[in-house]
């Protein structure tokens, strides 16, 4: 360990399901080989930087409940501390993988050259930090909404000189991201949206959202970055409305602005849920078009009406996304982010340890889960046998659209019969699903 | 009137601003010019036959309520004393518009063959009607939710003959409504989503979706159908999740199999609502896409999670979608359709009378409120005055494209300045809008 | 059996948690001991009649679609094969309690008088059920809110004979619920409430519901029904708003009319969502106010915003409210109602089955997990350690009220210290709960 | 004024409906005589501290964007200059009351007792103020929420040193708030609640808060406050859940303790939202139950589900809530409290000036069109007629409880008739509601 945040906590290591340990796995473990792939590959866990390192407690009703030596002081001292314990806290929990925004990392600096520079001057120590503990970059991302430059959007901004100042910050974010390695870099358009539509160009936004994503796309191959693009999708909060609503909306954007070839979906359950959906559908959804990305993994409150960033910690809200993951083939350079944040009372720094490893043995166990629903076959052979219909010639030939809308009620009103109605099992697949947790 | 359903009431008459007969207009004169227009013209009202002659005043917790003498017996029968109930209705109200389902207007029969000659006997019927009375039909759709045979969806069901069922149900009525002169037709996928993704096959549905609306679309152009084939969004109830979900999401639909062009969106308030959206957004969105079509004007109750389809009767609710709506050049096939039903109390015939009464009255003054927001020009000034920066040359040259992301970020950091800031004004905007009411 | 509605299935056994037999028990095993209790005695299973035997699939925009013969035909004989095939089911389940409302037993007849004496021909037949199966009544109740003549309210109707024809119906309600040995009477207000505040006095209503409450606990004492009467709160749905909106209204309205010592709470879980609680919640606040009686367990979807009635499936949903339910010592009179009706397209009878054996299983499985918690005590052990310092005589002091504002006031300012924070360790307690499931 | 913080902007004066200055009443003339009093006496405005001097315009995911001078630099120069800046607000709007926190007002010192002198000397600024200007304090409330020893509630913390100091907070705040003639003393539990049960003794902390209550009301009687306990319902947001959910769970904590008598309510329209209900409802009960004293007026935004505290802007929405207000006889000792705050991007000190100007002049325009629907009496007659039969001696008797149940049910039996339905008239209504606005 380089600091004494931790004070002396040892590695988390896998002891069991019988363990009784707070600090040890009862199911992550790394090499254990799962549907012919190790654990820790099918997961590719990270640890956010933004959520574990830089925010303090406050609330929109509190101030700050934890004591972060790295908040107060010198910005790069500060900085390079904060670097210092974030990694700790990944060699700790043996993650593969973390995420940061450029200001989780960097300080702001009192103008762009100088927060550029801060930026470069830790991306230095983030090099060395990577090259030393071999944890990964698994997305970069640029904050673009926490400045009061950005109040009123970055790319979607009625200021064209906002536009360009959110150009040449991703332009370095990218920049630094590619260094890194990073296996993806990450568009989260949290002021990309209204506040009211009052005062709001609908079109023009969405024109200049569309330029925004091409210019970024275009500069990726230019600097040969082999990552993936990702659209992070929200509904709201902070603002009223935003545009990345959720997959369906984000595909129909990328389409738009000819992207959809470029550009995929990172999914996060509590913005899924904001959006009226489950994690599962949006996962669902964004295989069957073709633009599923990587995961925000986190929980929300269905009670609540923000995005309360909780661990998870129930084994069904991961397995089913899970499941649906390794049906479509499981992730390629995305990976599972904790997009979640302690509670406000949690002060102690142990209590960020004891927060991963809840999580991170949810998702362990729920990957054991899911694995047993890919292996029996059974959920997949009852649905594929509730749609044999469809691979008869006669269903065929509806599909492939070899028969008229008046050659189809031709035949129906000679045929003259009712469909026979079959059960939908809801009860016995939800049961058969029970079964596996 | 044909019938003695609403007794001795007179057709309802503008009375102006002062009357307080409850069975005036106060506000409504459909030959007033508003903006170069005829009220009538721009509003082009449309009572919907399900809502107002074919509910009982039933709920998930309760029997029939309302008095109904055409549900009862002989379903032809019956179905000519309902149409003749509404042209009554119709023309009591003096509104231009109708539109129907199939199963509103005639009765489901004991085969297809049946139904379908049930269907045609009526379209004679509704022919006559329309011919006598001047009331033409906004447009026409084909129940396909409320039979069991649709209860796994229609074009998504798992079983094909479904799916030929449904397009030869649709073919007919698209014939229908071509026949009584509809200026549009309208899909609404009611039960085209899933009760839970166990048993689904999520892309294969969209899949059979897509085929399906093709199907109608060419259908369309083979029979010369001349007005506009809609989708009605909505994100669920009765089922889990529609596919439909929203504007975003049809819009995403249509790109993805090419129809983007053919076909547009119906746009009703309570389903925007469900679907975290406010009306106008899903309009202003819809004219930004090119996919705006009509309108199911009516309200939900933002404390209750479900359709409750009531009256719209809050000016301000109204003015801003309708201000939209003109803004992107008014209806052209589309109108004002009062998706719309009567509270289960409202066990009178005259309340139907009341309701539609409010309903018209409050959409025309919303009409004057947006008319003005329009003639003043203010709005739309402040809006333009917000980005006017976007139109500088220095602006146009990034929306264009003309820089790179390289380009743009190497002028940020040679100019290394801070974008101004400007106030949002929305207290202020927002007071401009109250000032109209 | 009585009947072929099930076909030949065998009644449901115990057969441990590797069975893969849809229709076995893998957890429910009524004769083992847990906390000293067998488990039966623990869990008090109830099939509801109601959503069991009466409904038929239909929802608001779809017909029936499940084929139950009971339904058509002469009304007396449909009930007795109702409760022939209702009686199969809880000897196949093996379930000790049956729940019913007046209406699901007999049928309406065509006025006050037959309808009782359906009712009580009925209850004749049921009491020879229960004494030839020793199935025996968790609770009855009277349905007043299905009836056209129940629209506006029973108890707090607008008018008075309503009123009455309620109370009268209760009267006859409670006499064949105390003949037929129920342990409980319910009361569920579905429609007393309002469906605007427009034509509604409010006061007045919430005495009207007083007076009623009185009346039917002062009538349970004169004829000694030694059974707990209930309250089930409800939101909302089917009206805009219910006053028995959830655990802590009903608390209000039992203290404002001297009633909190005659009336306990039948929670439902999914009543608790829509009100903005989780079910957990308003058990421990039934017990902290001393007035919990019973459960209707079920699940809501989070996504949806109406009673969707679910059958449970994920055992983290049950395990903490069982939690609370022994750590209030238990049930008394009250148990767990299957208030849960199967989805519309699980058409088959046998899917009755599925539900019920999935929903049963999940329940033994979290009552072993609750058991598992109780008995390690480290939860309420941790929970204790947190409030420790009110069991000092400083914190006696200030919660006996021996101290004035003043006095502590003038303590806090001579010691004039900052209190100590400690970590609230969410995190590290949901792990330990995640670890028992 | 006193400072240039708002530059040379004039009084704010009513100019009429027609007038077009943004900085001008078009509705609000103080001494206009409406239902016999003068409007400002009707509405007694309050600008509140709080949200228009404290907040910054950050929110959970960005920063300050507000120039806010006084935010600065040392503490007390600071609070007597937002002072100034505040009564120079005051002045210019023309509103005779304000609201604030302790904290607002001073700041928080290194430890208890320089944080009451802090108080204390900011107390006798005011004091001056006060005298000077002749704006009085409608209530004073202690900020027990934002410093993180609040963390896990005040009077319901785990730590009874944390409840002392509480305590001793608002011993102090009462006792200047005496002083400065506040008309009432508001507690809001913003954290008297549980992030989670998991950690929380339920009954232990109801009872804690059940004591703190009793203490300040005993205080308020030895120090002679002649003003009104108010508690502010909240349902959630800081907390998960709050103990102060709403109206009638205040009711019921209030009557365990003994309480009703002496505290009433202090009711927030988005606070009313985010409980599930609408504002008239919540002032409605409190009229019913004898508990209304004052008003957070502002709007919640139906789609979002955090607290919005947006300026209201819409005459319907304070309408229906004046009536109520009015029909309970007016505000004694309460007033309208704009608990409202300016959208993050209004960053212009002038933001400030529109927002109220619009919000007062919406409540002003409200107050008319209450008090016409008062003073026409259709409404409250139509509501009178709906409920005439309770008036009979056959429907006090049944009130009275001069009849048994079952005397009641011989009766209905012995009739044996159908009770008459009528309708709800809930659209005619809303049409005759329409009309007044």
């Amino acid at each position: 360990m380089k600091t004494a945040f931790f004070g002396d906590i040892a590695p988390i290591r896998f002891e069991g399901p019988d363990s009784s340990n707070p600090l040890a796995y009862r199911w992550y473990q790394p090499d254990r080989v799962v549907l012919g792939k190790r654990m820790e590959d099918h997961l590719r866990f990270a640890v956010c930087y933004w959520h574990s390192f830089c925010l303090t407690g406050s609330d929109p009703f509190g101030q700050a409940t934890f004591d972060r030596p790295w908040q107060g002081g010198d910005g790069l001292a500060g900085a390079r501390l904060k670097a210092d314990v974030a990694f700790d806290a990944f060699e700790l929990l043996g993650v593969p993988f973390f995420t940061f925004h450029d200001r989780d990392v960097a300080p702001e600096g009192a103008d762009f050259a100088e927060s550029l520079r801060n930026f470069q001057v830790m991306a230095d120590v983030l090099a060395g930090k990577i090259e030393e503990s071999g944890v990964r970059l698994l997305w970069g991302t640029a904050n673009l909404f926490s400045h009061p430059r950005f109040m009123a959007g970055a790319a979607t901004n009625p200021d064209p000189q906002v536009f360009a100042y959110a150009a040449a910050t991703v332009k370095n974010c990218l920049d630094v991201t590619r260094r890194l390695g990073g296996r993806n870099y990450v568009l989260w358009g949290g002021r990309e949206g209204y506040e009211t539509l009052l005062n709001t160009d609908l079109r023009r936004e969405l024109d200049q959202l569309g330029r925004f994503l091409s210019l970024v796309v275009d500069y990726k191959h230019k600097i040969g970055f082999d990552g993936t693009i990702l659209i992070e999708p929200k509904p709201k909060e902070p603002t009223k409305h935003q545009y990345d609503f959720d997959t369906a909306t984000v595909y129909g954007f990328l389409k738009r602005y000819g992207l959809e070839q470029e550009v995929k979906v990172n999914i996060e359950a509590n913005h899924a849920m904001l959006a009226g959906h489950t994690f599962e559908h949006e996962i669902a959804l964004a295989n069957a078009l073709g633009i599923f990305g990587s995961l925000d993994v986190n929980r929300g409150d269905g009670l609540l009406g923000w995005d309360t960033d909780q661990f998870p910690n129930n084994v069904e809200d991961v397995a089913l996304p899970l499941y649906h993951v390794l049906q479509g083939g499981g992730f390629v350079n995305g990976g599972l982010n904790f997009d979640a944040k302690i509670r406000r009372q949690s002060i102690d720094p142990v209590d960020l340890l004891y927060a991963h490893v809840g999580g991170i043995d949810i998702c362990a166990r729920a990957l054991l889960v899911a694995a047993e629903m890919i292996e029996s076959g059974r959920l997949a052979g009852h649905v594929a046998d509730r749609y044999a219909g469809w691979e008869t010639p006669e269903g065929q030939a509806l599909l492939k659209g070899e028969l008229s809308l008046a050659d189809i009620a031709a035949d129906v009103e000679r045929r003259n019969t009712e469909p026979r109605a079959q059960s939908g099992r809801q009860e016995y697949l939800e049961n058969m699903v029970a079964r596996y947790l």
